[in-house]
């Protein structure tokens, strides 16, 4: 453990909040202390635990996958919204929406089992790189929030991701990357088919949507697939709305956190306006319902790794 | 750690078995070694961890869910499946089949917080007694199953409940009896939906049917939640059978194991006649899919606590 805790955030009133809440549930025969087994703590991905502008890493994935299927069928290329992936065509994806996107990727990927479909994944991860970063996808995550993830696991907490990228995708990185497995991801999905394959059961990905895990579908999912209320949850968006008053409006210490992308310079700065994930009703009842909002221009010393 | 592992098991092929599987597991370098992070073990609850004969506990709860409910209006005791779980008429029980008790379970309380009926499930639990047992429910658990729990947990495991019964009444006992935490309970479950109550977000049990995790939906469920295929698996009855072949069937070291209830005198002697939970298919293609048969008669000195 660090002398100092989480030492690439500024002083200030988010990394203060954050202490504080961690010294409150820790301390024993404390009014807020909380049972190691209850120190659930959920984050967001995209956004809030790696970058997602300009755009998302599941949409740079699904850019390359849809060259790699234009080898056999090359037409694929010229018909939207293939068409914008392979080119990089920012507004056109964000007018298709994250849900739109997401069942791209599905679709993409239908009829496939998990396991090969963790195949390709892991492939793309070793050789894909960002094109803004120059540097591997694993690498775009967020140095303040590894610090925090470790803070909070070095403090009894058990750390899951809520996201709405598939949860294939995330978990292939979420250990390796972020230190959380396979298993404490919690993502937008596809019902899965059992089907027999060379003699034996396997698991294939079907073209139907399981769940969008985003806004209302996070606190569902959150509690068929944890069936506690976390203590602390962050998130950047929107989306992430529903989960972060879900958290703070438990009984006892909580803290919800809210990540304010404003650093044009070391990152990029949007919020409103961003139409894949847009942050507007979150930033401004962010006072009402009691959610601290982060500023990476003010908060954090460092960015990326 | 207890100098021989699994007291309460005979020297036998299943132990053997078991032992032998954690052995190659654990032991760094051997071709068989799986890092602890992909040690999972899933264990089917009723008839597998606790006493399901000659009604599931749950069963129990809801009969008794019912004279709660029949006190502000009677004529529900007269209304067929109602006066069944009441009179404790196990016959007419079966006939409905698992899925049918599971969602009449679920209708009973939906409407609820998941929160309120863990109020009155723990409740439950602290009051009620076992009508042939005559011990409170929580101590119709197998001693045998608790020690290989244990065990395997000693040896890096981590272990899941896979279950057919509701996933919000065995995350009640999860921790306290078997020391599986809640969110690594796996069960049927109803969808939930996100309601604001006195100003605060609650989650609401809905009558919809989420997930009845029987047979297939057991795999499935394990690629939603878990994501990895587990290397051991428990189960005791032909709704097990596709989780016992879909972990068998993986590469490396896996092992299979399935109740055998033949011990009428220590519990009860039941398989193929079993509406609510027939073995059959298991138990006839056990050698032809490699799955091991644990035999309560043979294989276990004690089978409760």
């Amino acid at each position: 453990m660090p002398e100092v805790p989480l030492p690439s955030w500024n002083d200030g009133p988010a990394r203060s909040a954050i202490v504080d809440l961690v010294a409150r549930v820790a301390k024993e025969g404390g009014k807020d202390y909380v049972p190691p087994a209850e120190r659930i703590a959920t984050f967001d991905n995209d956004g809030t635990l790696w970058n997602e502008h300009p755009m998302l890493v599941q949409g740079f994935f699904l850019a390359d996958r849809i060259k790699q299927l234009a080898a056999k069928d090359p037409s694929i290329k010229q018909r939207q919204p293939f068409k914008a992936f392979v080119e990089h065509d920012f507004k056109t994806l964000q007018s298709l929406g994250k849900q739109g996107l997401a069942e791209l990727v599905f679709a993409t990927h239908a009829g496939m089992s998990d396991e090969e479909f963790a195949d390709i994944g892991r492939a793309w991860f070793a050789s894909a790189k960002h094109p803004k970063y120059g540097c591997p996808f694993t690498q775009v995550a967020f140095r303040p929030q590894l610090e925090l993830l470790g803070y909070l696991r070095e403090n009894g907490f058990k750390t899951y991701i809520v996201t709405g990228g598939g949860v294939d995708f995330v978990r292939l990185i979420s250990e390796p990357v972020y230190g959380i497995p396979r298993e404490q991801v919690i993502g937008s999905s596809v019902k899965l088919r059992v089907e027999m394959k060379d003699g034996r059961p396997v698991l294939i990905k079907t073209p139907e949507l399981g769940s969008f895990d985003d806004r209302e579908a996070k606190v569902q999912n959150i509690g068929l697939h944890i069936g506690r209320r976390p203590v602390l949850a962050f998130g950047n968006s929107d989306g992430d709305l529903a989960m972060l008053r879900y958290v703070k409006s438990g009984p006892g210490a909580r803290l919800a956190l809210l990540l304010h992308h404003d650093d044009a310079e070391r990152e990029a700065a949007y919020d409103r306006e961003f139409m894949l994930s847009p942050l507007a009703e979150a930033l401004d009842k962010a006072d009402e319902y009691g959610i601290t909002v982060v500023s990476v221009k003010r908060d954090w010393k460092v960015v990326f790794r």
